[in-house]
């Protein structure tokens, strides 16, 4: 009587938030203490003072009528200026804010991007481990997804690239840092992926483009992440301010057309098409207006740093085996058994919420957010300790 | 390269944006004070004093840690229990917060439902004159639009309606307080609809929905507006607070599914599998909780009032027809030659922007949001007197 894949996604929802649900409600039985949710990329570090100086500038300044309205469906045009000016200078690359499509955040951004591009055959390939929800965007953009799986430090595979990106590739998904695994792409990888996807162009006789998805940008433990359209023309940026500046909820980022794209006008129109037949009508604007004053700045990534190190001190201590994150606030941790499902269901028993990593492409693995108040891990460290005895570890 | 039909409505624009973009281009040249824009339905009106006190005091009270972070897709459970309260209490009718998903505006509201409910070969009825992107949210779910024209009233025409339904419609799009005409339809119509919905359904053997669009709800000049759930019941409401509460830019609205609605919780599954499938994660999450505060509050409808009787008198006065509207912004003027994209262009002439009807599913006519300060309407006038003469009213 409905639509069955939209009933199926609703009733399956993201497995994500399928544990994040359960330890909502786990929370209210148990007490909020209890329960080690470690399910969720919601930032647990206040977003920073700018941010809510700029919500009583703006509401104390602006009459409520001009402040709410509409804005142009791309976005407020001094908005768009501040962000275009932003990457000019911090990353000294060209960007003309009539290609800046403001959007609701990052998953916006992406269905957007892939609508705009997708056409009938098309496949994107996504690096594995990955952020699940692609799948969905890409299937739901009308996308095959094709999939190229890291090596064993979560650093890109050029081989499994080479053999994933195809005739009918349209563009290439990079997530650095990354979710699920906290690693950052360096120079030389990333530029070892462009030569690849230059020759592939060459080859196929149309662009391959780089879709980089950048919401982790600025939360990094002291590694450079470099800017993809200085590596490669036909990029687009699709950045979200959700944890840079911990407004996860209010839905605010950004589309970045590379100028240098091939067909950059058309790009951005079709982008601009994309975000009308989704419904998106503007981004909310209240924080347009916002982050356009705290562009480059973000939340204090210390404390996700000290959650990094106190965490992956503990678990490596009781013999569980992880790569030690760059970057965002994942650890994506080895499970002891092949099941990583298994291995999740079992760390439940403790109220440890973690997210089996089948969903993210691999298996025998699971994802830690750790964007959780230090004295949780802190608390759940006995946890882990208990679990891994169970292993033998 | 490209999505052509993303990038076909992105260079088409919406006739009312375009006119809009046109019209700020027009202000900068020549000062905003001498272009009358009447194109876009951007509240003049600010929001109520409720908007920017809920605002300061929940930057005031909650840490911004809680305060911006993720909430369920669906919306915050509070946010989501205050609006089915409200549902219940304003209009007598069952409403569970398990079936209220909260959207990032009426757009998107559309957009989600409008994806919920299409199969494959489905047809939506809209009921003409109505606004223009129903198409493009019909069509980009994948269904096809069938339009049921109004009497010469702009009134329902059950009649026209009986033609339009048949076995492949889905839903009917129910747009009251209406846009572009400003007519309320009375309760003696949605009841003669409402049976021809439920014998359609019987003919068909399936439920034809009623997707009701109400962003408009509270602005009414005296005239009550009946609420379909009550009179039909696999009815989906699609709200926004934009238009009610002055807040169009901030993107905030819900989709309630009446639980009286045929599988309500499978739709309900479908309506956050669509959500999720176009890349909403959750509602802005400060305007959720603002306007969990403000329900049924609405900005000053009076000034809106004032400004229809100042424009549809004077126009009359200058020998222009129009049905004077009942609620909404907008006044639906019969155009004084048959093109009204002709009228429109010599209107321009007078600096007044105008849309003309064409994109809303009927031909000479020209929209006029009367949406603006009175002052603007008032030094419009002269300019609308001088245009009648042109045509000899």
């Amino acid at each position: 009587m409905f639509n069955e894949r939209m009933q199926r996604r609703g009733e399956e929802r993201s497995v994500i938030r399928e544990i994040f649900e359960y330890g909502n409600a786990r929370k209210r039985e148990i007490g909020a203490e209890n329960v080690f949710d470690f399910s969720l990329g919601n930032p647990s570090v206040s977003a920073p003072d700018c941010v809510q100086r700029e919500i009583a500038r703006l509401t104390g300044t602006m009459s409520a009528g001009k402040m709410h309205g509409y804005t142009s469906a791309a976005g407020a045009p001094e908005v768009r200026e501040a962000v275009a000016a932003y990457i000019r200078s911090a990353f000294g690359t060209p960007m003309s804010a009539e290609l800046v499509y403001m959007t609701c955040g990052a998953a916006a951004s992406l269905a957007i991007t892939l609508h705009a591009l997708c056409e009938s055959g098309d496949e994107f390939v996504v690096i594995t481990p990955c952020f699940p929800e692609y799948k969905v965007f890409i299937e739901q953009a009308g996308g095959k997804v094709v999939c190229a799986q890291t090596g064993p430090d979560f650093h890109l595979d050029l081989n499994a690239l080479d053999r994933a990106v195809g005739k009918r590739t349209k563009a290439v998904i990079v997530n650095s840092p990354n979710n699920p695994t906290g690693v950052v792409y360096g120079e030389s990888e990333l530029n070892g992926l462009a030569g690849l996807l230059r020759r592939k162009s060459e080859e196929k006789g149309s662009p391959v483009f780089l879709i980089a998805d950048e919401p982790y940008r600025e939360l990094v433990y002291g590694v450079a992440v470099p800017y993809l359209p200085n590596l490669y023309a036909n990029t687009v940026v699709c950045y979200s301010f959700s944890k840079s500046l911990s407004l996860a909820g209010e839905r605010i980022g950004y589309i970045a057309v590379s100028p240098a794209c091939a067909g950059a006008q058309s790009l951005f129109a079709a982008v601009s098409g994309a975000g009308r037949s989704l419904g998106y009508v503007c981004a909310p604007v209240l924080f347009q207006r916002v982050c356009a004053k705290c562009l480059g700045q973000s939340s204090d990534v210390s404390a996700y740093r000290e959650n990094r190190d106190l965490l992956c001190g503990g678990l490596t201590s009781f013999g569980f085996q992880c790569v030690p994150p760059d970057g965002a606030f994942y650890l994506f941790l080895k499970s002891p058994e092949p099941d990583a499902k298994a291995f999740c269901e079992r760390a439940k028993r403790y109220e440890l919420l973690l997210v089996p990593s089948d969903s993210f492409g691999v298996e025998g693995y699971v994802r830690i957010s750790y964007c959780v108040a230090k004295e949780t891990i802190a608390r759940a460290l006995p946890a882990f300790e208990k679990l891994s005895r169970e292993y033998g570890l």
